[in-house]
């Protein structure tokens, strides 16, 4: 079946049905949200366990079953490796592995897929574990979802989780935990609720134990069934990885002050204004620009959601916007934030962007501006993969933004390096073209020509160029490119936030 | 069937099947939660209607359905007569209630079960309309439940609830709201998170629209359909009745000095010491002694779960207890304080005492101090009813504090007025033998024999008395009291909050 992103898609894939993608609002949905167990903790029994290996045999987890991880210490996190280890010291097998993300600290999974522990993933993967699924691919292929996507599937059972473990820099022995506070303190812990309130066991993994009763509470005891203390669940510096950093070339500075530029020519910043702040040097640069743009004409926002970085925070802080919403903290000062600034407040990935909840954050968002590896001249956005066909970045919430947010712009330079990265067709569709609106390149700015309101605000007021212009531009500059080599085996199918499927991922010939 | 506290328990009733109580602890559940609907809420669509009876529209209540409020405004709710006399216009019949308590502001309500418009009540009933409800009966028997045991009931399915109606003193129009702020500030919502999670609909009413998004976030926009402005959702001054004055009766004080010394005397009040604290004159008495004693003893508490009021913020704010849980707010000190003090949060009453959840706050008290309208020779409890058999009181926390809590107290007077508060039998048990400990009067302290532990660690140093002497004391001074007269006909029935039932009140003979 050809999609409404003008993609193949399957109808059965290894047993599973696939929905082609239709349009980012082409149905409500029928049925009711999958429910967890009724459980019972009676008065006097104990929740706190010596080791994960108890934890594990409690919950009973067996071969083939679903365990899930949220990546909240991102390339800093210890868990998910502590765990699969100790799976694969227990003998057990064909385990589907359900991490929100997988980071390059990841990287020794690589073992316990080649062992037969993991045989099916459903997750983002960043980096090396997305290289080799792209080069060998698993047992079954690997399931791609949005922030809001995941938590959809999650609440709906399409990702039915049998254990969900969640690391917690500060928890009681009862389970009420957060990411707030502790040595291994990482923020707001929005990935997690979803697990924590639709598996049928919840693990609390935590290196900082405190009496009764923890607070600020996260995640309550009621959804959680063990505690197991750890000496320690990650390295919190690992949250800010290299995307964390504000970009320093003048050509993507730039970029974001086009961002700016075309956004207040629009009419767009004013009183109440709303946007997504994003991880990416040219995004930092954006939301710093905003910020300038906003103090200097008096101009306050009503909140920023995110992923929160210590920019967004200097905005909370000196008046500029009023309310920040926070699904994950990008850096320290983000972190420190979050118990400290009252309008600062953690929320769920639920609220952040699932599309079947009664309405999400993003649907809020006047603006979001977000990366790509390439866009296609349709406006179709791909962040999965790099133009040489490997998959090496998970979708994160840019499928959420881009659907919800009034404004979404793509910041991207016309090359990297000699790759073009606006193209005739991309080699993934991770965001539909129906919901990207504005491409904003270091050689010229690009509409959606679906945008006829965009266009006409910025008419006369600002160079807008057609996307195909762009593509010329680099064409003439570095040549066409060649297309990267699949061969016919899928081995990801990236799912569009509804659960219909957007696109999939061959493997890549050697 | 006879139950496990002695009473005849009918095998069905109006098409229910009673499954009789069997100890507080008895089973442990099967099955999976209730689960709700799954939503799709598109960008640009709006919540916000203009009306109460839109609301009901757009919700499409029919005949026959079910609609429930939470009660934290008490006796100055105004929601629960507005959204039932907009049913009753609308010509709509034969409706479930299913509201966690009514208060006599809600005696208007008669008018709408003598029409036809309510047939069915899920609730407790405070005042007029459990005296109703005792001399005429509805066409289908009263469910009266636990504050836990409702949380359980509706996350289980056993309430399903079709509309579910949230009065909010501050919200936005995409539903984010909380009960903190506003000029109807009510404190804690805990009453509202399991209607907002599990009913099919859910609609909020408040008279306090703030600019998106609201914070704190009490209930979050995930969960709710609609939104609409009122005047005035009620009079926060109501929730302060007539049970939240300390007493000053000597005698009573007498009881709560009591309470303290035989908690100190049997090693109870230590460091890590937390208690539920309580409505009624002698509750807050107990918890002003118990301030003084800690205090001046150096002792610190881990926290305090309650229906919360001034007299716990103090303890909190001089640093005698750690943390305050809070489901409800007694008075307008505690919904003050409730955004103002960092240890002060907000739980729900899934949290407070869902006995079907991974464990609830009740399970972590050390102690609880409770009142009663009546206590038997076995411990039993009766809170619901009077002497003359009229169904007066909801059970509240009642239960859930008992069976959770390490030592249950029951505080009473011998007599009340010319009525023996001791009874061979009660007349309704609210609360089983098996979960009360202790019973504190003003003329001896008895302990229910199973608590031998609590027996030897008092014994010599205070004077302890049989129940039995307690009951003849009282015989001796007022005579045996005549017992109620009842109809065949049952008009209520007592379930324990894990969905068994403890007893079934019947009809008063005139």
């Amino acid at each position: 079946m050809l999609n409404a992103v003008g993609r193949e898609i399957p109808e059965e894939l290894n047993g599973r049905k696939l929905k082609p993608y239709n349009g980012p609002f082409s149905f409500r949905p029928k049925g009711r949200l999958h429910p967890p167990p009724l459980k019972a903790v009676f008065p006097g029994e104990t929740k706190l366990l010596s080791s994960i290996k108890e934890a594990i045999k409690k919950a009973g987890l067996e071969n083939g079953m679903t365990v899930s991880f949220h990546h909240h210490l991102r390339n800093g996190d210890y868990v998910v490796n502590m765990v699969v280890d100790t799976i694969a010291k227990m003998g057990i097998k064909d385990i589907k592995l359900a991490p929100t993300a997988l980071f390059p600290v990841h990287e020794k999974l690589i073992e316990h897929i080649k062992n037969g522990v993991i045989t099916a993933i459903e997750g983002s993967l960043n980096g090396p574990l997305g290289e080799y699924v792209s080069r060998h691919g698993l047992k079954e292929p690997v399931v791609l979802r949005s922030h809001g996507g995941r938590a959809r599937a999650v609440r709906s059972g399409d990702l039915h989780i049998d254990v969900a473990f969640i690391a917690a820099s500060m928890a009681d022995e009862y389970g009420n935990c957060n990411g707030m506070l502790g040595k291994s303190a990482f923020g707001a812990m929005g990935f997690a609720y979803a697990d924590a309130m639709h598996a049928d066991n919840v693990i609390v993994i935590t290196d900082n134990l405190q009496p009764y009763p923890v607070t600020p509470i996260s995640i309550p005891q009621i959804y959680v069934d063990y505690v197991v203390e750890v000496e320690s669940i990650g390295d919190p510096s690992g949250i800010q990885t290299g995307t964390m950093r504000i970009t320093r070339s003048p050509a993507r500075l730039n970029i974001a002050k086009n961002v700016v530029k075309f956004l207040a020519t629009a009419g767009i910043i004013k009183d109440g204004f709303s946007f997504q702040a994003g991880a990416g040097g040219i995004s930092l640069a954006v939301t710093k620009f905003l910020h300038e743009y906003m103090k200097k004409n008096g101009i306050v926002g009503d909140f920023v959601m995110g992923g929160i970085t210590g920019f967004v925070v200097d905005m909370l802080r000196d008046g500029t916007i009023k309310k920040i919403l926070d699904g994950q903290s990008f850096d320290l000062r983000a972190v420190e934030s979050l118990t400290k600034d009252e309008g600062h407040v953690e929320v769920s990935h639920i609220m952040f962007g699932d599309p079947h909840s009664c309405g999400c954050v993003v649907n809020r968002q006047h603006a979001c501006f977000l990366g790509a590896t390439e866009v296609d001249l349709e406006f179709n956005v791909n962040v999965n993969t790099h133009s040489d066909g490997l998959l090496l970045h998970g979708i994160g919430g840019h499928q959420d933004a881009a659907a919800g947010s009034d404004v979404t712009i793509i910041t991207i330079p016309l090359l990297r390096g000699r790759v073009p990265v606006i193209r005739k067709e991309v080699t993934t569709v991770s965001t539909p073209c129906h919901t990207v609106d504005v491409v904003v390149t270091d050689r010229g700015i690009a509409i959606n020509p679906e945008r006829e309101d965009l266009i006409e605000a910025v008419k006369g007021k600002m160079e807008i160029v057609d996307i195909e212009e762009l593509y010329k531009k680099a064409k003439s500059l570095v040549g066409e490119p060649k297309p990267p080599k699949f061969d016919k085996e899928i081995v990801a199918i990236v799912e569009y936030r509804d659960g219909t499927v957007l696109d999939v991922i061959r493997k890549v010939k050697e």
